[in-house]
């Protein structure tokens, strides 16, 4: 198979490695950079590699690998250029607005993400099994070809992913909930604590351990990716933080009215449904 | 120093345990169970164990280690037996209701918090260098004798514990923030997990990773200690909710408004705080 990979970044370039390890596999790579085109071609990351779209022409399947924002003018460019056979994939990690956008450029579109990553950035970043034992979701929708989800799938196979097959707007509500909703709920509760006058703050950063280290970890991440996540996923994320905060008035309540069995109910399911997430 | 601890449980025991490094300190122990006391004899952890409080007549320290709801009822069944020099001190974790109940019923008293543990309980979770390097909170009022605070100073150095002394409010103020809002925060991300339909929910149960692992640990956490903190420290836990509820209506206000600048903004400052509460 022409695999086509747009974007030679830490996704694409790791895509790239894995499914050049099938001998029968050819790897055409586009970078908008030439420095980055003459590295993956010397690695062996990629058969060939070009600035332009021309390449894309005898692409059998192509996996859009550009930032979310890009996706789409990225589409645009390639489609003059495309069989109409071809196969385009996504990567990225909200689905509902990239479906809607590249569904009617071109039908022949399976939006997908893959849930891996590494916090490098680049070709330099690319390694080898990154999407091995991790979850590659697809979101087909009732038009997609299923010829189409039927060659994403396969390769995904070749990744060693765990496949899962659901709606767009059901993948943005369970990354919203697992990803984007933590990242807004640990961020608040750092800036909570910046908000204590001085003796408690100082008091407080004294004191802080486990407990308050992984709860604190996601919003001290990156805000570019947080900020990422709440504009392309603003719709999902915005219901969970509403669902999450008449969560927390309910516990509010509780504690106000010292309705300790109440507390203690939710504690308890709380409790026992974390291991249905998690180890 | 004749020492006495009264709850020979994890803590209690554990005290005893690294106290009785100094050869010139008598470890006198009081627990409600024979066999409890049995042990701590027989294990050394203590040199004399009792069931009632006459052995602390001798006591010139004693280390209050029941649970929060029994440490008034144990200071009014000691104070009976009491030498008026003998200084008291508590383990409990949450310390203005603490001072308030026991410093009138006694006034040679110092509220502490020794900021340490495991998740075992009783004699057998005992051991050694528990409160090595962990902080150990003194929470003196304007009325505490200096000698009786220079009295558990001196045995919190011999545990090697970081002293930290400062206001009842103050400690009670940072503990909300650091252990028990993360509780009710990391609680309120599963609950609103729970509210989801099934085909979301299953889904996010698939797909969460390290960053929902994180944030949810302590909210699946042991449902008696959530409720306890809740109780004990209910002031301030609700101080802390409303104003973390209030922060986290200011970045619901940024994505409904799509304000990226300030939700950026509000990222990269807790971004910067964090290393300040932990590494």
């Amino acid at each position: 198979m022409n695999i086509g990979i747009v974007g030679l970044g830490l996704i694409g370039g790791s895509l790239a490695i894995d499914l050049s390890c099938n001998r029968e596999h050819q790897l055409l790579g586009i970078s908008r950079r030439a420095e980055t085109c003459r590295i993956a071609q010397e690695r062996g990351i990629v058969h060939q590699a070009s600035t332009t779209p021309e390449l894309m022409a005898n692409a059998d399947i192509i996996f859009l690998c550009t930032p979310l924002g890009a996706i789409e003018d990225t589409v645009r460019a390639l489609v003059p250029y495309l069989n109409p056979k071809t196969v385009l994939t996504d990567v990225g990690s909200v689905k509902a607005p990239i479906v809607q956008a590249i569904a009617p450029l071109w039908p022949n579109f399976v939006g997908g993400h893959p849930m891996a990553g590494t916090t490098n950035a680049g070709i330099d970043a690319a390694i080898p099994h990154l999407f091995e034992g991790r979850p590659y979701v697809l979101t087909p929708t009732p038009e997609t070809p299923p010829q189409a989800i039927a060659t994403v799938a396969s390769l995904v196979e070749e990744l060693k992913s765990v496949l899962h097959i659901c709606e767009p707007t059901v993948h943005d509500q369970a990354v919203a909930l697992i990803s984007h909703l933590p990242v807004m709920v640990s961020a608040s509760l750092i800036a909570t604590c910046m908000q204590e006058p001085a003796d408690t703050l100082n008091l407080a950063q004294q004191l802080a351990s486990s407990g308050f280290r992984d709860t604190s970890r996601v919003g001290g991440g990156n805000p570019e990716l947080g900020v990422m996540m709440a504009t392309f996923n603003r719709t999902e994320v915005l219901r969970s933080l509403k669902s999450y905060r008449n969560q927390l008035d309910t516990l509010i309540d509780y504690i106000t009215q010292q309705d300790w069995p109440s507390l203690e109910a939710t504690l308890t399911q709380t409790q026992q449904a974390r291991p249905n997430f998690v180890d």
